[in-house]
């Protein structure tokens, strides 16, 4: 949508498994055209985005990888990196054509219908380069993100898995660990911090399940640095410590009031 | 701002420490008249309603049930309710005039220029009346909420705080530990899912600290229950369970689902 806005594109093909959904994507003008067939979409593309989940990216890159043409930019939407910059490197076609993205954008819902041509508006995209990507490519993969409106800025691939651990994997597996304990005796009594907290646990396990897992190390690592702080703060409440609670408030306050200040709404 | 919009009080006196604020206060059109001197500011009031810090409550509710007219309506805006119902009860005065509330309104950001006439429209107040509240004075604090707009329900004080650990006061406490993972290094890369998870971190800590300790018991049962839910999220990523993974995330998702459906935007 956003490359059909912006006159980014000539032309925009759907590849899915399920032709109702890309039928319905054609139809809300999402696309242009529409296939079940991987090969047969890639053959003849400029730029080919893999927008799986991200267990599927590696194995639908190599694949491309193999088909498209020569001079294809292939690049994803994953959510992880390192596993999937780690496959496309093992392979020779792919590691020729692929740049490694990650554009921070999007929400808890799925689906076309929920789509939105401006959802990259000044909207940070990461790639992930390493020494073995190819600078043309590396280039026109710059380009591309930018098209859609993205900031793009790099990162290595396991900085990046490490930093969005914390700031994005670990606050939805928060969200859901929340949603958890306030079943439907107490939803009438959940206002806006149990709105807000919480809003991500809507997201589809199919996405959500394998970014956790090709992500693990980094994942536990943030959860235990998080029950860490949660630890501190549970002492100080049993020995009911005012002092060292609004010390451990105010440390966490003052990143969220950085933040509010890099994004003014 | 509510009472007078809705022209539900003939004059509305604010009673506060600090007259810079009782000035903007009168400035922004919150209020009539402003006092520091409580006594005086409840000598001749029909209602009045305390909203300072869950801690101060308790002491200034017998202040001023000793000073206040016979057929005053005392009532709060507290997240907490136990401890003040207690104090309240103890304190005959207190007890024949008081009326605990809990209005599930308001924002992370605090002081007058923060305030909206239109607040607390179709939000639930709750009402923590006990055997030893007077039904006439139960009676008036309903439609004292009610004329601002609220849904009145009532709990029981002890089954108020257990719940709102769990929808509220938790949910603040695991968005300041969610903040404190995200340094300045780290910010530029948050955006939509840490945006709303730590939302509620930027409230003030003089508020939050009080609601903690008044609350203490409540909040740690609801902390273990939290935990023992990532808990079961740690073990299946550790292991790589996808199936326990997808199970726990869903269960999490069902409640949230069951909150957009009550609270349709």
């Amino acid at each position: 949508m956003a490359l059909r806005a912006r006159g980014a594109a000539e032309r925009v093909v759907g590849v899915g498994r399920d032709p109702r959904r890309l039928d319905e994507a054609r139809s809300l003008g999402a696309i242009d055209a529409a296939t079940t067939d991987l090969s047969e979409a890639v053959a003849g593309a400029d730029v080919v985005v893999f927008c799986a989940p991200v267990d599927r990216v590696k194995a639908d890159v190599v694949k491309a990888a193999g088909v498209a043409p020569a001079d294809a930019l292939l690049t994803d939407a994953g959510s992880t990196k390192a596993t999937i910059v780690e496959a496309a490197e093992a392979d020779p076609l792919a590691r020729a054509k692929f740049v490694a993205a990650h554009p921070i954008a999007g929400s808890e819902r799925s689906g076309v219908a929920h789509a939105r041509a401006d959802l990259f508006e000044a909207r940070v995209c990461v790639l992930t380069p390493t020494a073995h990507t190819p600078r043309e490519r590396l280039d026109r993969a710059r380009g591309f993100w930018s098209s859609l409106g993205c900031r793009v800025v790099e990162l290595d691939p396991t900085t990046h898995d490490a930093h969005f651990a914390r700031t994005s994997h670990l606050p939805h597996a928060v969200a859901v660990a929340l949603a958890s304990l306030v079943g439907p005796d107490l939803v009438p009594l959940a206002a806006g911090a149990y709105r807000d907290a919480t809003r991500v646990a809507g997201a589809d396990a199919a996405l959500w399940t394998p970014i956790f897992l090709e992500n693990r190390q980094p994942v536990l690592d943030a959860l235990d640095d998080f029950s860490g702080s949660l630890a501190a703060f549970r002492s100080a409440l049993e020995s009911g410590d005012e002092a060292a609670l609004r010390a451990w408030w105010d440390e966490g306050r003052r990143n969220r009031i950085a933040f509010d200040g890099q994004n003014r709404p």
